[in-house]
């Protein structure tokens, strides 16, 4: 099967394309000088791109910088990708130009193609859909639209979702008393629902901190064209156009304060990188506590169930394995490798510009997707769905020496460590060998020894 | 020379103790227990321990839990700790007990020590110092207060007196126009007063995150004790040991909204340092941008000369390096590494506690502090103190082709990539080659392509 | 359009599966579990896979374990899978069951239903084409199969490619004196073939640290079956195996010496992304000088000029990039995240098994994939083919006083940095300088001064 | 209490020096500039730099380049600093100059001084302690000169230590039947000896990646001198260095291939914490292991005891933590934090010279001495001195219904699952079910279901 080829010209000469392509000259160079990794650049940063592209054209139409009627076919075009079509004419390699221009100009040329198409005249790439833009402000630009409209549409409501889960779930258990751990030693009691309200706080917390990394993230590079000075870009380019693609995308995007640091360095995207590390981070925390409360279910912690999802073995019929806090914690390695790499590109900056960009735009795109998917998948697959093995924690309680802790305001930390250590070693409860080496009656033991009555704190009198 | 030693007594029976140590029988046990790297925890944490003995001590005064004399001499003994008496007394290894618990005891025997001695009776490390305190609470709760402190005492000063150099600097130097560069090579003209507004508005945004992350930082642990549930702590003893430790610092610290969030994850510290490695990346990015610029003297870029500060080696004679950005480069190189270490360590949380803590305040203060003292060193041996070279600036910027970019929107993309080439190729200055090549006048080019006029950004007409 | 499905059952129950899909329930059941990434296995891990089930089926045939038509019809059907077929029915997301067990079972059913097909017999996912083995050393054994074979037919040859690339280009430029740099700044001259010579020497030992861990990536898990005892497999079985898998992909796999360290450990992989960071470092390393020596052309170091491959610009005209060395820096930055993800992946074994299989490999085999093509590319497209520009390393080295340095042996170091700093104030040249300050001669001058000869070393006499 | 100073002169001018340090102007230089973090190079790094002197002055008395009796008197001076004197004169932060030549220099300037009060004559720092040497090919010499005398002499036997422990302990409890685990479930047994092993087979395999690294990092780049090329030095200088100090030591160094590699990269140091990196995922891993083991005692896996060291809580009396397990664990982070420190500064070599050595060295000297420490505590207060809670052990595996796998051969996987269920369900002992479900005999049952005969591998039949 042949594939019939058409000559496209830019400045640096002729060039074979596939006869169909939407693409012109510069895209098939950078697919000719790029066969590195397979992967290309996300639908997001597609998206994102058309959205910019879209965004430009209103503006160079607002400020008459561009025809009439080619800035409404730029718009139209554009609004054909942003509802995902044509995503196949964006073939380019991640590891490309580290400014991503080709992927800038790959825009710049399907839009210039559909444009042409709809309006029968040559709409040009460069003159027209690049308008008053460069690659170094509209690809940082790209990254930023399309990392705030990700975690704005994935991330952000797929914590709030897991949040409430664990919220719902806390209150369902909080009647359930178990042993503490620190050290993964026997320690206080809590109940499970004390427990789970410190992972929904972690996650609060992880949410919160990208809502606020999002408010650098969002205020963008385009304006800056070629080196931050916004030459050949009108003064008023940047205002109305971060206006412009606010109103399209219905996030609060804004114009950055100053072009040089949102074009030479990428610290906003590295910062934000940095919290969603922290959320893969309590993801781990939150996963390996599932894991092993699920352990066992005869040689290990058995405090909960988590629901059975497959048959976890090829060899040992009837094990169950908890899967989705196991794939969770793999997303949260993949985060965190992820953003190493992110602080090595972010580091890439010389004088005007990052040329890491497309590297970097790739990773963070895919934690915050991994993160969005991982945090629903543990909300409605783990989280809702385990079941309390209550009887197990009862009998693991009512063993507990560690119990005595209780009595240190009455009876001091020493006599409370020798009951304990007598307590343990004669495998005897704790309340028996309290009754018997202190002045306390049974009646007021079991008043303070109360396990339940202990997840509540204060201080016993 | 022979050691004199006494004989102490703990939970766990008799030891051996240097006669005029201070501390007591456990931290002799970890002194012995810890053999593993010789260093000790930071004089900032050792202090922010004796802050939180402090407040505690007063909280328990206000809520009767402990004699009022008791208290006092708590009180004083605290002081002398805070005043910088005694760190000596704290030789612990930061490679311990997981839970810091030899550190917390360290600070109960030591301070129990100096109160029994002012008192001349005996004070209780566990029941009296560390009356309703457990060092699951205590620890996490130094690691905040110490972070906080010396981010609000040496590193945001610090990080503003950057900022502050690096404006009066771009001020200064605002007239230099020089070479832009994108991907190392030639692009459209910046004023030096630009490429250093840009670090500056780095290192401003990297601050602002760092104070944003501290927010969460400061809301304490102090009150979950054991577990988090505050098992033999009052009721009301969180809300006032906030209160007193808020006062005596003059840092707003509060309450954690969540004790198990607090004290089984380590979050709030995992994202500081993930902002204090933003900044760490941009440091490195104005490090690396310095030393580029000050390359040469005659085979580099020659833009500036640093202040020469030491003879740059030990064969080579009359070499000058830029011996401050270096250093300021490596000490990113080791704030990214102690990052790392804080983020696996993060998530070394299981249950009911983290047991990473003291490695984790180990790698955070070091990173605070070097980060503090390089930022000063950047302000004012570097930034403040270098010279421009600006023959060297005009010679490259009259030769640069790229300054056909400002006649895009009058002759189009193509062309001027045309001339552009032929001006390179034949080594013609770009204004002839223009004048040559297009309608345009040589007034009207000597206009649109001046240097300094093309770093204001705008369209030419 | 509507999907048909039939109904399959595991000994979880009944499930619907695609009507013509070659997998059976369990591989449904994860697809249906796993929505996270939407990336799934490398193909790469799927022929290991073949391979494998491909030697078991043959040492279970040689053991008589299982029927021999059934292993034939077995080893025919992995055959297809190594040849490249039926790829498509390896759909399960890479973030799945820590261990890889729906991947394992993926490859069993997929094999069992050709192999059924191809018998018009019912063949067994679990009991024919799982026989003697278990996910859990299958798993680990596809990990080191696919990364050996990757490593061999992929990265080794495009290294061993770049390193003759380096050193011919190193013998054609042999002859081009530049000045040398530390520091950034002037030193001593070296020849451009001595410094290429460096890099070659990088990627070659970069290249036998790869293929030393190699050695223990060989020694293969399977045969140690669940748990490493090697329980339900032939104590012949692992050998033979071994010896099996060594004939089909001719490389020499043999058994680990301890299956507890080759399933509960991913060591030997964390070695091989070790050495893989490694060969990254050095590529950053090399592009940085690629593109600092191309940098310019005019206000920059302007060594040499690579080869102009694409526009470099959407609004620069005439602008040209490094983008090889670019793609190939950011290449070395995800190699770095690939692994960190890969170090704390290679963390969670628990006990008997790790649990982040499937993240290993991905990351694993993308950073060998990565590296094999961007060696490839290095070599094709920038150290081939760019041209050296004499005049600026000619004209460089004229002024460059630190030549004085060849003379401390003559005239000692203090006298000779004297000398090198008249030289640069005055800026005249310094044999001139030397010639009025010192006894020797203007011929002895240019003998001791002449930068060819003093990029042979030695000491001046 | 006022310091007395001497006024000292260098290429730079004058500099006041405290009266009797034996350092001059160059080192006091530096002490002024990077007044940064307040650590100073370790021990095993001075001591390096001596070696490397003294092994330099024989090489330059062989080659007749200096004086006899000035050689002599530097030999005697560095034997000081090599058996540990005069250490505290070397007071230079680790943050200075990236080429370490601050270091150099001090070590040139101290063993000046001692020489010329030896001598009662000037001798030169520059002229005949750094004769035929830079700070170029020294300082990298003394990172690989430190690292492989710490390896050798401190790190590498611990290693062998601990594996001997290892060994020692497996063969103990080899008889200890338990119930293996993978995902943290039930699965088939295995017996503590084997577990052992799998943790030995871990360090030893660590242990042989070290030793294989070492080869390249004893090849040395002393002979380099300024930019790789040997300018003014002999060219037998290098070879006669190597033998001289390979004698001094006992450790087999040699000379570096390439100069331009061994300078200009520091790959073979990012290889070898590559291996320490994979050292510290084998200690989390184990230490994690035996975290859990110990977990408990009652609410925990309770497998085993380790040894009581110290009291673990300073609020519940009793309780105590595997302490030593945590240390090593935060051991580990620190030096996959350091791995992330030297990965970042090994990529920052530009043209001749990396300029990350001091952080680098520091990174890798803590890594290398903190893993050996390590291994110590590990072997002497955990592996030996846990016991086997061997009822526990024996509780948990007569109830596993995993056990039915073994019957997998006989009954098939599904059959098998089905009985397992059900066993589990129905809380009865698997062969009870078993039993009733299938043909075989109690006997035959209770030996195809004995615990430690399915530790033994193998099929059922």
């Amino acid at each position: 099967m042949s594939i019939l080829y058409r000559i496209e010209t830019d400045s640096m000469g002729e060039i074979e394309v596939p006869k169909d392509a939407l693409y012109q000259a510069q895209t098939q160079r950078a697919i000719n000088n790029f066969p590195i990794s397979g992967l290309t650049m996300p639908s997001a940063f597609i998206q994102a791109l058309a959205y910019i592209k879209q965004a430009a054209a209103r503006t160079n139409l607002d400020l008459q910088l561009i025809d009439d009627k080619i800035a409404h076919a730029i718009i139209d075009s554009c609004q054909l990708i942003i509802d995902g079509h044509h995503h196949d004419q964006f073939p380019i390699d991640v590891f490309q130009t580290g400014s991503g221009t080709s992927s800038n100009m790959n825009a710049n040329e399907v839009i210039a193609t559909l444009a042409s198409q709809q309006l029968g005249i040559k709409v040009s790439p460069n003159d027209d859909v690049n308008c008053a833009q460069s690659s170094n402000d509209t690809i940082p630009t790209a990254i930023q639209v399309s990392a705030a409209l990700t975690c704005h549409q994935q991330l952000l409501p797929a914590l709030l979702h897991l949040e409430q889960a664990l919220e719902n779930k806390s209150q369902q258990v909080n009647h359930c008393v178990k042993t503490g751990r620190t050290h993964l030693m026997d320690a206080m009691p809590i109940t499970l629902g004390q427990e789970l309200s410190g992972w929904q706080s972690q996650i609060e917390h992880a949410r919160r901190g990208i809502e606020l990394a999002l408010d650098n993230v969002s205020a963008l590079a385009q304006g800056g064209t070629a080196v931050g000075t916004g030459i050949n870009t009108h003064p008023h380019f940047a205002a109305i156009f971060a206006k412009n693609i606010a109103i399209a995308t219905a996030v609060p995007f804004s114009t950055s304060s100053n072009f040089f640091y949102s074009m030479s360095s990428q610290d906003a995207v590295v910062a934000l990188s940095g919290q969603l590390k922290t959320l893969a981070v309590a993801i781990m925390k939150i996963s390996n506590d599932l894991r092993w409360m699920n352990s066992g279910p005869l040689a290990g912690l058995g405090e909960i169930a988590l629901e059975p999802l497959q048959p976890g073995s090829s060899i040992m019929p009837g094990k169950v394995n908890p899967v989705i806090p196991e794939a969770a914690a793999m997303v949260a390695a993949q985060v965190i490798g992820n953003d190493a790499t992110i602080t090595v590109a972010g580091q890439s900056g010389n004088f005007q510009l990052n040329v890491m960009l497309p590297v970097i735009s790739y990773n963070l795109l895919q934690s915050i997707s991994l993160l969005a998917t991982t945090a629903t998948q543990l909300a409605d697959k783990a989280i809702t769905t385990f079941t309390v093995r209550d009887d197990h924690l009862k009998h693991a309680l009512s063993k507990n020496p560690i119990l005595i802790t209780a009595l240190n305001p009455v009876i001091g930390y020493l006599k409370a460590a020798e009951i304990a250590k007598k307590a343990y070693k004669e495998q005897r409860p704790i309340i028996d060998v309290a009754e018997q080496e202190t002045d306390l009656t049974r009646t007021e033991l079991e008043l303070l020894l109360d396990p339940k009555k202990l997840t509540q704190g204060g201080i016993a009198q």
